[in-house]
């Protein structure tokens, strides 16, 4: 038997991305949102809300980083969601969160989350989403694995699960895309 | 130290999303996506390319539905995405899926797989996206907890890893939104 829910918001696995900008002044910023993906191979897209401190800021610098939420620092991530940084002036440091500049665009990079993507603003899309460009990816060596790639199970990226609000770690590898299909050519 | 990785199609987590079609004779086909997300409360975003049969099915009968892959189907959740309905016309059978009409659109609903969003095609985006509206979702009761709804633990939904390009299943509980961040104001 299945069961109807109607019109939900439900998407497994959801990431938890922690949008870093700068406001008019350099002050850093950081919120939580979870409605956003892979636009293209160069692109991402986030669906904010135009009131967001985070949106404001994302048109004044015309640039942005997404750092994934990891099992590391589930409270800081959780806290940046939950607190506005229109009237929490210093919000980064209660999080814990300290930052530097990126290199590639106006906006900062976490120091104490180990992986970002650096972004150009493009455009707004016609229903109001924000489109941004790759412009670099930047991870901490410490979630590098002997060759120097990217070791998902140093990084612990979490999920968020849209039901009953949990935050849940990425687990074992249970699969080889582009492979373990072949079994059933 | 922090390495640079230049332009990347690296985000965590993303999903694996199995996308649901009939084409103009009915004959049911699915594939494997990871870049897609939720557009908005009721919008997904799916990128496909133009010339896959998907996408031709999509615009033809205007709905498709997308179910999450997960740790019980990875061969054959894998399998859709390597091989082509334009070229396999028994497909869905070499993947050992059987589908059922979804009540709300004209798309296969993939009774392997406990959870699907029933959407209706709403447009191409200007970059040539698909963004859809979830009109219903579903859920095999195997998947929901006691009080009926959706438990994660139970639907064990997998990310597509895209260094590696590994299948990892949603693990362990880590947190709390809304509730882990309280601690630090």
């Amino acid at each position: 038997m299945r069961k109807d829910f109607g019109v939900k918001p439900w998407f497994y696995p959801l990431p938890v991305l922690i949008i870093g900008t700068y406001d008019e002044n350099g002050t850093p910023n950081a919120m939580n949102a979870a409605w956003g993906g892979l636009y293209d191979e160069n692109l991402v897209e986030l669906c904010l809300g135009a009131d967001r401190k985070t949106t404001q800021n994302i048109l004044a610098k015309k640039a942005f980083t997404i750092s994934f939420a990891d099992a590391s620092n589930v409270a800081a991530c959780d806290y940046v969601g939950i607190v506005s940084g229109n009237n929490t002036p210093d919000k980064m440091q209660k999080a814990g969160f300290t930052v530097e500049k990126s290199k590639f665009v106006d906006a900062p990079v976490i120091n104490e989350l180990p992986l970002v993507l650096e972004c150009k603003f493009l455009k707004i899309a016609e229903e109001g989403n924000i489109i941004g460009e790759i412009v670099n990816i930047n991870a901490d060596e410490r979630i590098l694995d002997e060759k120097g790639n990217i070791d998902i199970t140093k990084l612990r990226p979490i999920s968020y699960e849209p039901v009953h609000h949990g935050y849940y770690v990425i687990g074992e590898k249970v699969g080889q895309a582009f492979s373990d299909g072949k079994s059933l050519k």
